[in-house]
């Protein structure tokens, strides 16, 4: 339920449907920080929120992450990387996205398809526009109403995330290059993209949601009026 | 190493490739004795055979097995149940087939991508032109160098089986019609591809070894030149 059945109710007409946030972003942007405080302040504001996050959710991607992290003895060939992240995201749309906002429900979902074409388009180099194509046939074309896209450099993330006494260890094994390209890529995707916005993730983390929450009031003004 | 040396080496500049030989077919037709028959057969020939399975082989492509089989509570849509197949190909033929053919060995699969044509193409009614186009860019354009497709009725295969008091759960589970298309399918695939043949799969098990056999000699005249 949530506000977007009171809006319905108001218009007369609308059909009951919800907003597809997504938080995207390079590793150690602190994008779980920032989800979890963006999903307590639009609960406060009366919104019904589906927490999501992929490759994951559903039953068959959270097999699929597993699968993605400890998977393969040998390094993953990318194209492999690629369709085991497009078959999860087809599970995740039909069982958790479209449901969730045809019943009226807000979903704050971490990550989405703009990973695939940051970190396998531009980190590995696979091709961006047949990515497109499959990605838009996994999803049926359904795009997010916003993409909030965390920003910070490379080692600045790896050096707050030292000084909080937390592991780099992934993000040194993914390299820093690649990550720097994942960047960069973010940057571009959001460019193109009038549903994307880019956040600075420097400062403090109230700092970082304090941005957010002015885009989300920018954006969805109904917020604003609830109770 | 095997024939292919020899061959290599007598015409003196052909780069030293195994053969890759698929074999296909709906449920219930039969591969899995025939498989063993036919490696048994290239083996007392004096080909190094490589066996492989689809999807399987690869450390990545046993997990996606294991999902497909057992891995989501509700039914797999059909573009998951594609993506994690063409993630498990493209584990397969970087990993396993390549590396065979490469050093000269022969490799006899358990299905390939034909399958995908049938039963995700034909068999679901998935795009057929654009599973191609995925399908050549997980492969690199690998085509095998024949496709032995067993062909077979679907209910001649479930009383053949039910004889023989194997389970027909699978075959039922999957349904009559669904596996009818997939069959009718195989035999269109089959008739725009000169590195395929439909292989009779009636008779006896003694029969159908016969007819590939013959098939291979037919195919592959060095074979029988074999000490």
């Amino acid at each position: 339920m949530g506000l977007r059945d009171g809006a319905a109710g108001s218009a007369g007409s609308d059909p009951v449907t919800g907003r597809f946030i997504v938080v995207e972003g390079a590793e150690g942007v602190g994008k779980s920080t920032q989800i979890a405080r963006l999903q307590a302040f639009l609960g406060e504001a009366g919104v019904s929120v589906v927490a999501g996050r992929e490759p994951g959710q559903t039953s068959i991607g959270e097999g699929i992450r597993e699968l993605l992290l400890h998977g393969s003895r040998s390094p993953l060939p990318p194209r492999a990387e690629l369709h085991l992240i497009l078959a999860a995201r087809a599970a995740y749309v039909t069982e958790v996205v479209r449901p969730a906002l045809d019943s009226g429900r807000w979903v704050v979902s971490d990550r989405f398809d703009l990973s695939t074409f940051a970190y396998q388009g531009y980190g590995r180099g696979l091709d961006r526009e047949r990515i497109a194509e499959m990605n838009h046939d996994v999803t049926s074309g359904l795009a997010p109403d916003l993409y909030l896209v965390l920003d910070l450099g490379v080692e600045e993330g790896m050096a707050r995330r030292a000084r909080a006494g937390r592991s780099n260890d992934r993000i040194e094994s993914a390299g820093p290059d690649f990550l720097n390209r994942v960047r960069e890529g973010y940057v571009e995707l959001v460019k193109s993209r009038t549903n994307a916005v880019l956040i600075p993730a420097d400062g403090t983390p109230e700092q970082v949601e304090g941005r957010i929450r002015r885009e989300i009031m920018r954006r969805f003004p109904e917020v604003g009026d609830l109770p």
